[in-house]
């Protein structure tokens, strides 16, 4: 509970109504998206600009309150779980698009905003913002910003932080930073820019953000090609880049996935194969053709069992709708659903699934897997029940032995979704202790009295690693 | 003069070969490419290896010897210029390109690579490194990750940042970390792969880089368009972008640079018009073609004198030579001459340009200025003679005041070449104080002995800053 003379100055900053404490509020606020974390906030608050924000800093930092900045709270890395207590800060207010600049090519937005609704703003105006991270429809921008959020289009158009290039944030000092400009060029002094995101709410707040538009692709085309098997399916994607194509989406679902999307979507997709690759090429309409004609030849070169153009617009749009709704497909079958995002170079994709299915069944759980093929980002997803201790322990084995693996594989524990509190044991296997020391220093020189989103990032421990047997 | 005992040590990790400290090496890297800056290290060191240079950084750390890594010396900023002395660091053993994986389009490098080698040996794969800082034929690619360079492709392409996937870094305490990897995405932990772009080896040094590379574009088309005035060459670069076309490159040169540039390269080009637009693009055929036709029109449209393309890849390459060649070109016409280059939001371009020349007409000083239209990133460069005191006080006066002018236009005080000695004093006019301090904050949490390249980024003073007159 926060000390009285402190809920007073809160309330005496954003008023009695945007200060939020009643048991309800605060349930309501104390898990996110992810399975299986739940912490009590101490309050929630809703300031109304960054000075506000400027002024709930300073007091929590005077009173080392923790701070948790919450968009929509669709993170799966307990990133936005207020674990040590403190206030749970919405951007509720924040949530307008200030400016869209069609000379320089930018937008300029509030954290609060929905992806999906500053995709769509400036589509209207034939322009094109690629992030589209699975969660668009109700995940926010600042959300995005701090978690580095990647999406299906991230292979050919990168990911938030290629679009970030200008940030307004409150350090936790209380101090207001500018960075960056509508500049494609600005090397004045550190990149705090980038520094802010994927920081994950630790460093500062982000209180509003300059965005990097492109001109919207005049065409795409969508294509389903399927496969006996994983190691087909690998060498197709494979084969695609060293034919240097390079696609807007290339997705992979494994067998289970497909099975389970299908009895969930309904679209006639085949559930009786191996693996499946979902395609999308967009561009000038000479190139995406020639493109798709490529590899369609490619896919049937990689023995795909059958090649599917999509005939119209909202045939290509079924399918990456299907492949979309593959974690709420997943989630219908099971009481708890783990998504993670072990990621690993992308000719290792096919060797990747392979080690993930022999870990599900050495540790006896289900595990079907789907992702970003093209950039190696997978999503091993495991149905189980958060209330079955002895299988939650395998599962947690699993997902260790999946870990160590991509990295052995020159991978990383995650691709897109955060350390947060759940990958935060097994961050110093990808960075080495003195890679997780120098994070401490950044963090502790920024926020020495830890109010910013505490217990993230960093584990008091690094989980011990068990070297996968081959 | 290095303590005899540092001297010894330094002697025992890399040979007495590689320690040189003779009063004639010491004055070859007493300066860098930038004018007017000199001061003499205490010794130049040769390591062989990152082993090497961990052991180098721990004495240096331990005895605060000044530490400046240098690649080929080519910035603009006196970055490698000893100020404080100490020893400058070569790479000259670190030049070798480790790794060039086509399956997963990365090449990895040691920092002393020269970067057009870099080029030429992905492109002899069909692979594309974007980044060409105007140095390309004698800068390193140390040098360039250092600086953050950008370039002539930057519009389309973006700069050095963009294409850096992962690093390996001796920090100022001695450790070693590596970050990123094969991975369009990972997101686990801070972005150290970012923060060390750019950070003009103030925060430790890059011994290993691995570069993203794209497929090369298949054909590429160049052409010229001559405009009467700044209004219309500007009118055109706007028209263009709000076309929706990218080009890979936009370059601008003014009437002064133009004429000193045909006196140089004797290519033809006409010398009484009031500016040039150099313009490229590349791509697949059909949509170069259609790119350039479209350019021609808009050109036409914005009543550019003449418009001309390339018949012949020679002839293309005659015409950006020529215009790479602008900085020599420039340097022939006075003892002195300095290269700045002010950056401002690409709607702002001719208005910036006009600005300059009148700033340099009040101060009475000859500057030329060509740059990268498309990025807003400005190459305002003043003709002088360092030894005439009163001269190069206009000459300062002048930059300031067009520093000022480009942050008030929404721009930055350095678009590419870094900041190093030459701009730190105008760095808190873009950053604010608060931004400044932020940087210091870092710096010295990671380096508290100020041994990386001391006297860089940061000034001792401000400058006074005057409101620039309308």
């Amino acid at each position: 509970m926060l000390a009285e003379e402190v809920r007073q100055k809160l309330i005496s900053i954003v008023g009695e109504k945007n200060l939020l404490d009643s048991e309800e509020n605060l349930v309501v606020y104390s898990y996110d998206a992810t399975p299986n974390y739940q912490a009590m906030p101490d309050a929630v608050i809703k300031p109304r600009n960054t000075k506000e924000i400027q002024e709930i800093v300073k007091i929590c930092n005077e009173y080392k309150v923790p701070i948790v900045p919450r968009g929509s709270g669709t993170n799966l890395c307990a990133g936005t779980c207020p674990l040590e207590g403190g206030i749970v800060l919405l951007f509720t207010y924040m949530n307008q698009i200030l400016e869209i600049d069609e000379d320089n090519l930018t937008v300029t937005v509030q954290p609060g905003i929905i992806t999906l609704e500053l995709i769509q703003a400036v589509e209207a105006k034939g322009l094109f913002y690629p992030p589209d991270p699975s969660s668009m429809k109700i995940s926010t921008i600042g959300g995005n910003i701090n978690e580095n959020s990647g999406g299906l289009r991230g292979l050919k158009y990168g990911v938030t932080r290629d679009y970030v290039m200008a940030l307004e944030v409150v350090l936790p000092n209380g101090e207001v930073i500018r960075t960056g400009g509508k500049l494609a060029k600005d090397v004045a002094g550190y990149d705090f820019t980038r520094l802010m995101v994927g920081s994950e709410g630790t460093l500062g707040i982000i209180t509003e953000a300059m965005l990097k538009l492109i001109p919207i692709p005049e065409t795409k085309k969508t294509m389903l090609a399927l496969f006996d098997s994983l190691e087909g399916a690998g060498q197709a994607v494979s084969a695609i880049i060293a034919n240097k194509i390079i696609p807007a989406t290339l997705e992979f679902l494994d067998q289970g996935t497909l099975e389970v999307v299908e009895d969930f979507a309904k679209i006639g997709l085949p559930t009786n194969v191996g693996a499946v690759l979902l395609i999308e090429q967009d561009g000038p309409m000479e190139v995406v053709d020639r493109d798709i004609e490529k590899i369609v030849k490619i896919c049937e070169e990689s023995e795909a069992i059958s090649v599917q153009v999509a005939q119209s617009p909202e045939e290509g749009l079924a399918l990456t709708t299907a492949r979309r709704s593959a974690l709420s497909a997943l989630a219908r079958k099971k009481p708890t659903t783990i998504l993670e995002d072990a990621t690993v170079p992308r000719s290792k994709v096919a060797e990747m699934v392979r080690e993930i299915n022999k870990i599900a069944k050495e540790h006896n759980v289900e595990i079907c897997t789907f992702g970003h093929a093209g950039d190696g980002n997978l999503h091993p997803t495991c149905m189980t029940d958060a209330r079955n201790e002895e299988e939650m322990h395998r599962v947690e084995q699993a997902f260790a032995d999946i870990f160590a693996k991509a990295i052995e594989l020159g991978g990383t524990i995650t691709g897109e979704h955060g350390v947060g509190v759940m990958k935060s044991p097994y961050l110093a296997w990808k960075l080495g202790e003195e890679g997780v020391n120098a994070m401490k220093t950044l963090k502790f020189a920024f926020d020495p009295n830890n109010i910013m989103n505490p217990g993230k990032i960093f584990a008091k421990e690094t989980k011990k690693r068990v070297v996968v047997q081959k």
